[in-house]
């Protein structure tokens, strides 16, 4: 005996294999077809992804990305779920804090202090000179995860969503990707 | 020749349209809406979400969170997905360690060591003088990600989760959030 | 009046309830089991786990795992969504950085210069000497989530997935774990 599977019907409005004398009362494709959205929204799983790019005039700059990750949030429909944020970069990094300028510089120097620049990092046997950034993406983490609920990010009072640019004065790439119900 | 659509058929038990001779043999409505369940179960995405708040007694605490995450996990009925643990605040952190005191103590003290209290951070501007809280929370992280499977905190034999608390003697809130199937 | 629900129907190509007259043109059944595969697809949510054992030949070692984890999302069958890549013990990280030699050698040294071993740790009342691993961890962090777009792994031009060892010469743990549709 063969296990029960689950089955989906599909057709559209014209190929409706119920349309006609049973159809006119049971499957109306509008009301289906409407009523199809609601089942996606209800238990289907969405997802929204956007890439922003920055190029900062600084070598070391900090961006307030809070609103451009609510803008994805919002164009998702995605009600219950999570948004990834995270530096497609390995000399930059991201992080959740206050968006106060004194607090942001004390981050800038204590980052400067734990992680200096200038120094003989092994890897400027390369030719590069930014071994630095690579510690300072590190140290500050490069990626968050937001929750969404109720269609909204969840966000704590003071809670601000930053991309740290650590070796800025050049395009840079940042992917947002929401998943979520 | 419009594409074909998926289209799901809603009704109740007594508005089932299906009902009566045809709906005797096909559909008896409590055994679909039991299959419903089942079949949400098996490939519908689940969220839960839970607040905690916290008010510790000292500056510095660092409490084990990991019977709530489990908890809240065990309510969501997910058995594949993610947990996000999340500080809603600028001056705490989570982390996942080891549930050990000497551990905890060591913490504690390289937190203190590379972002010092006492110090004139430029925040202290504003009137605040938990600048080293809000670096705190940027070196531990203020979140992680934990794994379910099969119904549960899929953890390591010595990994607990830990709120970790840099700016107490007040109300503060965190955020369990589950997702999955 | 009650409420309308949803309502899938199971069932299996033998049990096929709408078999013989009415089902040879509405739900051949061959026809529907391929399809819920193509819905299921669409908007159902996938999961794929795989635990990654190491055995270290050095205490502190850099393994660049990026293939093993593109290899667990292109099993998933994941088109869009997010791999969590987390240690499992206390005593190691997992960070996306450079796959350049010097780099790693830059990363280990400024990993001992804030967290160095053979201090003496609180931890190591335990009769453990590895309190400094702890701190390592804490400090690259433990986990990394890495997005999932169009079916690959969604990394940015120099990002590499590496599994970091601090306490190595014994079997550790790794969680893969990717989720989405």
């Amino acid at each position: 005996m063969p296990q029960a599977r689950p089955v989906l019907i599909f057709y559209s409005a014209r190929q409706n294999p119920l349309a006609g004398r049973q159809a006119g009362r049971i499957l109306p494709p509008n009301e289906h077809f409407q009523k199809y959205q609601t089942i996606t929204g209800a238990f289907g799983m969405k997802s929204e992804t956007e890439y922003v790019w920055f190029n900062t005039r600084r070598p070391r700059e900090y961006i307030n990305i809070t609103d451009k990750v609510e803008e994805v949030v919002g164009r998702s429909g995605i009600r219950e779920g999570m948004a990834l944020v995270s530096a497609m970069h390995i000399t930059a990094g991201v992080y959740v804090n206050d968006a106060e300028s004194g607090i942001i510089q004390d981050i800038d120097e204590w980052a400067e202090k734990l992680a200096p620049s200038g120094r003989d990092y092994h890897h400027h046997q390369t030719g590069e000179d930014n071994g630095d950034a690579h510690l300072k993406s590190l140290l500050i983490h490069h990626q968050v995860i937001v929750p969404i609920t109720e269609g909204r990010l969840d966000l704590g009072p003071w809670q601000q969503i930053y991309y740290a640019e650590f070796d800025g004065q050049r395009r840079k790439r940042l992917i947002i990707k929401a998943i979520g119900e």
